[in-house]
Formats: structure tokens, C-alpha cells, sequence
């Protein structure tokens, strides 16, 4: 039989797929798995949202245009200009879900041997999308004990080579719940400037900020105009990860022609979800200042309770839903595992990523996991005793 | 600023994409057009679909599964034993349209510089999917003098190279509506058998098939199970493309396995469309036979009408609802686009598809159209007697 494709066998399978199947023979066994591993918000959809659903009203369910919508887009106009963002409806391009958005601008600007560098850890998809266009990603450490700030310039220079074609962020970020700071964002502006790179920024949680720190969006940047492209999706905020929509935006005219190229062939995106999406825009403010205050308060009870855990440190998250923290274990990948297969505390246990699968450098990580704050507060709580009994189990096994 | 990437640069803008911006000003000064150039059924989506979509009710439109849900595998397994195709559901992952279907199968399968073998006229996207994932399209030309029936094997075998890895056929044909006989899939399984080749069949139009010749399936060659990955989708015959579901099929392990790592870096296909795509597939058989009827009408309606037009000459399609006609013109997208920008009778014009965009052969098809009878007949009619004034206002100018 003929082979499998060499970016086939590179594609990553990250630790956490590799828990999916040990979560189902555990609730198979009668236990009750917390699942602090994944980015569902457990958030109703907007109620507006689901209305607009349940009214669609279509008699035929055709083809969008392949832009999507220009109601939808118009809508997004207006959304951004809420955060000092001044776009046009040409300039966004909805895509399914902020990862075909990744692809896409993978595809557009990047050719087979072209390096993005990425700070990490970084969210694991990344890396299958630069696979899949034949991009090479280029990883600068960030560290928990600082943090998880940006590297200094000088890291990312030490990476910089003439196949260097992109700078890729995400912020807030996915895994660590870092803010990048106006210092940083000026210093990767600098740096895209000074090298002629594209800027990727992935900004769906920008929601989800929590200190009263300014967001800047890679669109604020003066001078790289041209250089930025932004990643974006109603998944996080309106809490509708499974209708798939997301968007590409930028003021490249060049990439917005060529990305429009690898749309046409898809022919569109979702229609019913762009309706849905198009709904959860306006007039659901009270919705997102009542999901906020949510997020407030969980991550505060989560990160109070990992560091009241011997041995447990989380920094505080800034944004987003996520904090990687480190474990007094050696081997967090091992310990996940374990809470499934060998662990339960009064018939529950907990499920949570390893963040060695967030880290392209090996090694890195190996104590530490990510967990999302996308449980209720008491479930959040109960799941913290567990991960306590857990550890202790774990340290006198 | 960055340059774009040379994937991007090669991909196509097809012919028929440069006449839509004329279609709208046509419109825009009044002008009704009939759109024979595109493959969306004007039918309505099944009621038992659209009320599934009314019914929801769902709180939270979260994720689905990167593989689709069981339960929409299981319905698609009992259609297919219709077809005398006996599949699992594990066998079955569910897509964004067919159109992820062919993307997936060709990043899986395919290393960049592959050669995959396509009999041409072909749908002109599957240019677009090679070019992302770096293949390379060769051409077999089928001819409208002979009924755009396979060429012999030494046709094939002509462009057999180390490099070739796959033949893609469609069955039946979008653009010509040809049916492959159980003779030419013979042959195609001993070229595929012979040269260790995978066969890619895009199979989203079996239910539309109507000289009572039978549907040979690539899923039912014997002997090359382990080399087959069947591309589908419920756009077609549900009357819902705008949902974004379908479905790569093989038996293939490996295949399967690649597939899903990348179906994972993309989360999920949509959740809305997945339950749409679930309530079309059982209890609508009557659905199927009313719509089975009336594309048999059109279609008789339409060739009938098009070879009566002195100098057109349509063979007759034994499936799916495009024809490639050739007409008494030098070229065909001049003409087309002249019936947009120079052309009306009575205030009406037609838009239809030049068949160059279909060949990658550069020369070929310059003189013939794709016309898709995805019309009601009395628009077909209609669009038949504007076509015919066209040719000869146009012939005369």
C-alpha cells in the first residue's frame, strides 16, 4: 500500500490526545473526571445567539460568499472599533474558526522552509499548522519563574535567520494567560520592522483580561501596517467553540487577495454559524460583563488554590483562562496519566494538559500543566482537594 | 513589507471567478441573470433538516468531536449499505465539506512535488488543494467528441513517473456529467493496483445518476481497499452546502490516522451542520425520489434545448447536474463575459461557466461552457432562448 506523507508522520499527537482514551476508560470505571485540560467554557451561549438559531428561517441552507457575510463582517467593524481597532469590512475575512485563519495565513505568506519564530510555550496547534504548510516553527523560551515574559530582543535575534518570514504571539496567552505590555509589543514591532517580517496575532481571549493592564492588539503597532495579521474567533467569548468562526484580518491588501485564493477553493465557511456569530455581536454587553465577572472570580479561586498546595506554584494569569503551573512531580506527563489509570479521590478524579506538549524545545515543561478555569467555581474547588489528595497519593506511591 | 507565498502566487483564479464582479454590475443596472454557471441547487434543504436546526436547543454550542459524531457515522454507514459499500464509523471522519476531504487526503498522502493523475475537464478547486498541499496536478484529457469517456490506460500510463501517487477521478463527473462504466473502473483499479497508487474518488453526486447504467463505486474495486480514500459530502444532495459537512472514507488505517491528526489541529467540523447533515440522511427517501425526478426533467429539458441551438452541442450527461456544451463561439469566456457586460434580451442575460477553467491543458475548451440545471425548467427554458439570441447577436456583431 502506497506511504503515508512525511508531514503525515511529523504531525504532532500531543500528550493530551494521548490522555483522551484513559478519561474514557475512567468514566467507564464509574469515576468522575474534572477536565481542567481543555478550552470549552462550560458558559452558556448567548441567548441572543441561540434565538438567532432557532429562528433561522432559511428554506435553503446555500453557500455563503467565501469572505463570509457582509452583515457579519460590518458587525465586526463596529466590534473592534470598541477596542481602537479601525477596519474596514474588506480587510476581514471570516474564516472556519480562528484555525483556519492560522492555516491560511500559513499558506499565504509562508513558503515550504520558511521559519516563524514563536515565543513558548505556545499552543500546540501551531505547530500542525506550520506542518501542514511546510513552515518551520522556531521556538524562544519563556519561563515560568519569570512569568512567562517576553524574551529579550536579543533571544529572538539569536533565531533570526534568512529564511525568518514571521513572528507569531498569542495575547493574552494561550497556555500561560500572559499579557504581553506595551514594552514588549513595542520591542516585537521593532524587531518585525527591522527584518521585514509578517506579525501573527492570535487575540481571541482578548476578553479575558484581568488587571487593569492596557491591551495592545498588533493592530495598535504604528509602522508595521502592512506586517500584521491577526488571528480571531467568537469561540472563547460567546462560548460557541463548535460553530467554527473565525477570522482573518489584516490591511495587506496582497495577503488579503492571495488568503481570499485558498477561500474560494473551500468555496465558504459556515453559514448557520456565521448567523449565530452574527448575533452574538450586538447587544450582548450585560452577557460579557456577567461572563467576565465569572472568569474573575475562577481564576482568582483557582490560583489561590494551586499555590495554597505544597509544592504547587501558578504565577497569576493576566488574561485569557489558563495557568501553567508547576507540580512537584518529575514527571507531569506521568502524573496526568496517573490521576486516570491508578487515582480517584471519593469516585472523582482530575483530568489536566501536561505542558510539555505547549514546549517545542525538549524537556521543557516536564513539571509543570496547564489548567483552564472553565468550571464553576465549586467544581473548581473540588477539583483543586483532588489534585491535593492526588499529589500526595503520587508522592507516597 | 513581506512577499507573499509562491503557493500563493500559483493558486488559480479561475475564469469564472473574473466574470462574477461583471454579474453583479449586470445586476446592478437592472439586469435579471440567470446563473447557469454554479452548482447550487435551488431546491429546498429537506424539512426534516430544517426542523432539526429549528430543534436545536442545545445551551451550549460547544465542540464537537475532531472525528464527527458517532452517531451522524452510524446514519452514514446504514446510507452507504444502500450503495453496497459496507464501511464501520471508524472508518468515517466527518470534514468541512468535501472540500476538507480532498485538503486532508492530499496533506496525508501526498509529499510535496507528488504527481497525482487527473482525468481533465476536472473541478477546477482540486488545482487549489494540490497547490496547497504542494502536489502537482497531471492531466489525461477526456474530449466532448467522445463523450468525455476515460481515455485508454497508455494514456495514464504515459504519465506514470516515480513521482505519480494518485489517480483522482469524480463520479459522476462535475464538470461533464459523465458516469465511469464498470470497464473504464476496471481499468482504473488495475493502474492503481499496477503502480501502487492511492485512488482519491469524489463520489458527491452518486444520487444523481440516470441512463439506468449502474453506480460502480471506487469502494467497491476489489482488491485496492487498503489504496481508496472516498471524498463526500451532503451539500449536493440535501440541498445544503451552505453547512459545511462532509466526509473522507477509507479503509486504510494509516490514511485514517494521518487524517485525524489533522482533523485535531482543527478542533472540530461544525457542530450546527453536523446535526442538520444528521436528520437529512434517514426517512427522507421521498426527498430523494422528488428531487431525483425533477433534475431527471431538467436535465432532458436542457440538453434537448441546448442541441436544438443551431452550432451547440451538448453529449449527454449520465450524472450529477453540469453539462460541458461547446458552442459556435472562438472563446467562450469572451462570450461569456459578453453576456454580462454587452448582452440582454428583454432584460434578462445568463451567466455560465467557461470550460477553459476546467482543463489545465492551456488551449482546451476554449469553445465550450459548463452549464449546471440546478434551475426550475421554466427558468432553464428561459435561459435557453436568452442564450440562443446571445449567440446570435453575438455572431453578428
Amino acid at each position: 500500500m502506497p506511504d503515508i506523507s512525511q508531514r503525515g508522520l511529523e504531525m504532532p499527537s500531543s500528550p493530551i490526545r494521548k490522555l483522551a482514551p484513559l478519561a474514557n476508560e475512567a468514566k467507564e470505571r464509574g469515576i468522575k473526571v474534572y477536565h481542567l485540560n481543555i478550552g470549552q467554557p462550560d458558559l452558556p451561549t448567548p441567548q441572543k445567539a441561540l434565538d438567532a438559531l432557532h429562528d433561522v428561517g432559511r428554506e435553503v441552507l446555500e453557500y455563503s460568499p467565501s469572505q463570509g457575510f457582509l452583515s457579519l463582517r460590518e458587525k465586526l467593524v463596529n466590534y473592534y472599533e470598541r477596542y481602537q481597532i479601525k477596519l474596514t469590512p474588506d480587510e476581514i475575512i471570516i474564516t472556519s474558526g480562528g484555525s483556519e485563519a492560522v492555516l491560511f495565513a500559513f499558506l499565504s505568506c509562508l513558503n515550504p522552509g520558511d521559519e516563524i519564530i514563536v515565543p513558548e510555550p505556545a499552543y500546540a496547534n501551531y505547530m500542525s499548522f506550520a506542518i501542514s504548510a511546510g513552515a518551520v516553527i522556531k521556538t524562544v523560551t519563556t519561563t515560568i519563574d519569570e512569568g512567562f515574559c517576553l524574551p529579550k530582543v536579543e533571544k529572538f535575534e539569536e533565531l533570526i535567520t534568512e529564511r525568518t518570514k514571521a513572528i507569531l504571539i498569542c495575547n493574552p496567552n494561550n497556555p500561560t494567560g500572559y499579557l504581553y505590555t506595551q514594552k514588549e509589543m513595542n520591542r516585537i514591532r521593532d524587531l518585525v520592522k527591522k527584518y521585514n517580517l509578517y506579525l501573527f496575532s492570535d487575540e481571541v481571549y482578548r476578553e479575558f483580561i484581568y488587571t487593569g493592564s492596557p491591551y495592545i492588539s498588533a493592530m495598535h503597532l504604528k509602522d508595521i501596517e502592512q506586517n500584521v495579521v491577526l488571528i480571531d474567533s467568537v469561540s472563547k467569548r460567546y462560548s460557541e467553540c463548535g460553530i467554527r468562526i473565525g477570522a482573518l484580518i489584516t490591511k495587506n491588501k496582497d495577503v488579503l487577495k492571495t488568503v481570499m485564493k485558498f477561500c474560494q477553493a473551500r468555496l465558504s465557511p459556515p453559514l448557520i454559524g456565521q448567523i449565530v456569530a452574527e448575533a452574538s455581536i450586538e447587544g450582548t454587553e450585560q452577557y460579557s460583563r456577567d461572563v467576565y465577572e465569572e472568569y474573575v472570580e475562577r481564576r482568582k479561586c483557582l490560583v489561590d488554590g494551586l499555590n495554597k498546595i505544597h509544592g504547587v506554584y501558578s504565577p497569576i494569569p493576566m488574561g485569557a483562562f489558563y495557568t501553567v503551573a508547576r507540580l512537584p512531580v518529575e514527571d507531569a506527563e506521568d502524573f496526568c496519566a496517573w490521576c486516570l489509570t491508578d487515582f480517584s479521590y471519593e469516585g472523582e478524579t482530575v483530568m489536566m494538559a501536561p505542558a510539555s506538549g505547549f514546549y517545542s524545545t525538549p524537556g521543557l515543561g516536564r513539571n509543570e500543566v496547564r489548567i483552564a478555569y472553565v468550571l464553576k467555581k465549586e467544581d473548581l474547588r473540588r477539583a483543586l482537594l483532588i489534585l491535593e489528595k492526588a499529589l500526595e497519593a503520587y508522592s507516597n506511591k
